[in-house]
């Protein structure tokens, strides 16, 4: 049986843009691995409530449901040994946390003050009210409010990526000459900005805008063909 | 013959603060390797100008002459494979450089406008002409304008440790149980600043001050004895 991986969608269910969802999605192709991402929304917690959490992704590969995507990434890597490595070793696995660490607190954290305010849209009723009322709740404002000043903060947010343009001199991935688990959890948050905003959030001469090209090209352009606003 | 390291030095030898020789040095007591790290001065240019550099470590390990902290921590993995592993594989190098890059620009950059003016005080007359003229060209202004306000700005340079902060979440250390050479490149940034300014970086509660310890206690010691301004 094919492995399942819920995958939050919009209204639109080809409309994929969770940042996490798109790391295990990644990874899922890097191993070669014959899966199906369903589309699931964020009022659906029925359908995960077996994997004990709310969230996705889920994955499920016969008997073992997982969730959050670090847990999925490193089960992938140890229940599928036979596959290309995503971590490339116990100290590729021990220092993708800490690209994940800066994704997270970063990149994710970054972005959503730039565009959270355009999910909305995206979502279907009942997920758009659900979407705007917790996240209200958590940055304890309007949806609006978090990203006004966004064109100038940009700015700012593109220069705290100094530590991946730096990483990325001289090799086309953070993994080497070919990408890697490091790889796919930066490129998620690109990716969820791509898909539900047209705030350019990398330029054209930016170096991280010809990684991220090369990841969008990837498996036969599976993240490029992902509808989306930003061309980049 | 033992490995030589030229390490930096201020007017008494035993102060040695480079960052990127405490990187090179903790790297050659984890491979286990007899080493001996030789006072070196900024302008003892000389004694390492057949490296084809002018800055230190430098590191001759029988024929080989290496420079540059990165180089020498991957010729020592490849030269001495027999050796506990400083990356922990392929991956593990590769990510690595994110390390690196993420310590250079957010640890070292940030860290250079806390203590950049404490250093002068602790070199030999010669040194300080020279280091005091070619950092106030590097900043264009006098080394006391760019330590200015520091007292404020440190708490901002603590929030930008977040990341390493939540990596290290529940491990000892980046590469989990034993340190490996990520934890000794993030951690060259803390020991430079501890040698030579009493500016608290990190604080008691936070786990970075663990972290630092655990690794200012490794291979008995060794850098927790070295002469030091910073009680942490």
């Amino acid at each position: 049986m094919a492995i399942l991986l819920h995958d939050l969608c919009g209204a639109d269910p080809e409309r994929r843009f969770s940042p996490y969802c798109w790391r295990a999605r990644m990874a899922l192709l890097h191993k070669g691995l014959d899966h199906e991402a369903l589309p699931w929304r964020f009022t659906d917690k029925a359908a995960i409530a077996d994997a004990g959490t709310d969230k996705v992704p889920v994955l499920r590969d016969g008997e073992a449901v997982l969730s959050e995507s670090w847990d999925i990434l490193e089960y992938l890597e140890r229940a599928h040994p036979d596959r290309p490595s995503l971590f490339g070793g116990e100290g590729g696995l021990a220092l993708a946390r800490f690209v994940e660490a800066w994704s997270n607190a970063v990149v994710l954290a970054g972005l959503a003050g730039l565009i959270v305010s355009d999910i909305p849209r995206w979502l279907d009723p009942a997920d758009r009210d659900y979407f705007v009322r917790t996240r209200e709740a958590r940055f304890g404002r309007p949806l609006a409010a978090v990203t006004a000043g966004r064109e100038q903060r940009v700015e700012s947010f593109r220069r705290d990526l100094a530590p991946l343009r730096l990483a990325l001199r001289g090799r086309p991935f953070l993994h080497g000459d070919a990408p890697g688990a490091g790889d796919y959890i930066a490129f998620g948050g690109f990716q969820w900005a791509r898909c539900v905003s047209d705030l350019p959030i990398l330029l054209r001469d930016d170096p991280l805008w010809d990684w991220r090209g090369r990841l969008l090209d990837s498996f036969d352009g599976t993240a490029r063909r992902a509808p989306a606003e930003d061309p980049g």
